[in-house]
């Protein structure tokens, strides 16, 4: 299952001159549906409203964009909602026409089949040797230039493996192909600092939140590989898995489901 | 005038599910058109092949494509092609799937108004603030993944000024916005390598040979902006432009079309 409403109109085809297409122009969210009911809803909006600021594109209406995700959410037990803003369809070249409206997309497709027990059990990670490149121009936002993630994903085929962690350019672990990494290190949650690449993800707001109120210590802060894959804990976030915990990365294995996890997970459930 | 071939059907209607839309997943050329015929193809097309590669993009037949760009070409005094190869449509998330059919667009479109006495009286260029990022695995490619040069094109409305100059992170000169550079330093071409970021235009290739067929001394190597700044003569390359010589960049002026220019742009003239 997959439709798609483009400006509010049910159709799944888009102008080539549609500068997503041409460039990668524009930002996007995607968003968990339990219910008919979009979860997170207010964070997303913030990222997606901050995001069109720093890159200069004309923020959607978050109302009319909330009507349009309820009535493809509608009836919906489980499903994923994406929402595309580009910059609009433009002349031949770079610059920035002014006053073009942008173009916003919001899919809603099938719920993805992960296996039930990642969260339980845990997954198996891996590390990936395309790096991310350091632009503090653009970190932090969820934009559309996905290259190197696509890059980075198809470095491994094995069904085995759940997520596959990348390190930028100066070697510093910066978070998974699509999820951002927390390590529990000595009871205190840890994760890297986003100033030079990577996706401020939503679950990770949240966690960092979960933290604070919850009293346990958390730092964000550059984090080496070495580091990383000395934690005693390890988990990933985003806001279709929520948190998934890690058993494995390559060849170390860690704690699953330890007490501040556990801890965490319950402050995630009560906020549904 | 602006009219598309998609997959060889007259169209300008691209399923929101392609993956240029989705994540600027593809590659792009930019080809003069003159007379009904476009411009060092073979060039164009060796680049869009090893970018496929790099990007494990499935590359595009090139006898089909030629007869797509000459089918819109025909009868053009002078026009711009541009050719996207996207990865294709696909499910949701960044894995590749594998044998998805990639998307091939071919536009045709007016050629641009640019002044006409760039060429002959130089143009006025500007340092812009955005950096280029470094990535290895993109280096020299042109990918879709453009949001680096619409921030840099968006810091200037000057319509005095003809392009904006690029440093990478590392504060090494790398190119324009839409363009090639190389200085003259006492007798000498010189242009950045491309090694961690930038485009590797085809009509900088056509300089590097110029050089080397008309025994002038050219280096490919990291330039600082200083250096550069400190050059007798520079000049932009790309398709559309050809060259253009700078005359003045923010304070400095400089010397515009000296005997070394003069002799590339003539081989230039006599490979058309």
């Amino acid at each position: 299952m997959r439709k798609t409403l483009i400006n509010g109109i049910d159709t799944d085809q888009l102008s080539v001159y549609d500068r997503s297409v041409q460039y990668g122009d524009g930002l996007f969210e995607t968003i968990a549906v339990h219910d008919g009911e979009p979860r997170q809803w207010q964070r997303h909006m913030d990222r997606l409203q901050a995001g069109c600021a720093r890159l200069l594109i004309t923020p959607p209406d978050p109302d009319l964009l909330l009507q349009q995700v309820l009535s493809l959410s509608q009836g919906q037990r489980r499903a994923v909602i994406k929402i595309i803003v580009s910059r609009g369809i433009g002349e031949r070249g770079f610059r920035i026409s002014k006053d073009i409206p942008a173009t916003i997309m919001v899919t809603i497709s099938d719920w993805p089949e992960y296996p039930s027990d990642n969260r339980s059990r845990g997954v198996t990670i891996t590390s990936c040797q395309t790096p991310l490149a350091r632009q503090p121009r653009l970190a932090g936002t969820k934009h559309l230039n996905r290259m190197e993630q696509i890059l980075a994903r198809a470095e491994w085929t094995d069904e085995g493996i759940a997520e596959g962690i990348l390190c930028d350019t100066g070697g510093n672990v910066i978070e998974g192909t699509m999820s951002n990494l927390f390590l529990i290190h000595s009871g205190v949650v840890i994760t890297p600092e986003l100033s030079h690449c990577g996706v401020a993800g939503t679950m990770r707001q949240l966690i960092l939140e979960a933290c604070e109120d919850s009293g346990i210590e958390c730092r964000v802060e550059p984090v080496s590989l070495t580091q990383a894959r000395d934690a005693d804990e390890i988990f990933l976030t985003n806001s279709l898995i929520e948190v998934w915990p890690v058993r494995r990365w390559d060849d170390k294995t860690y704690t699953v489901n330890g007490v501040i996890l556990t801890k965490l997970k319950n402050y995630i459930n009560k906020k549904h």
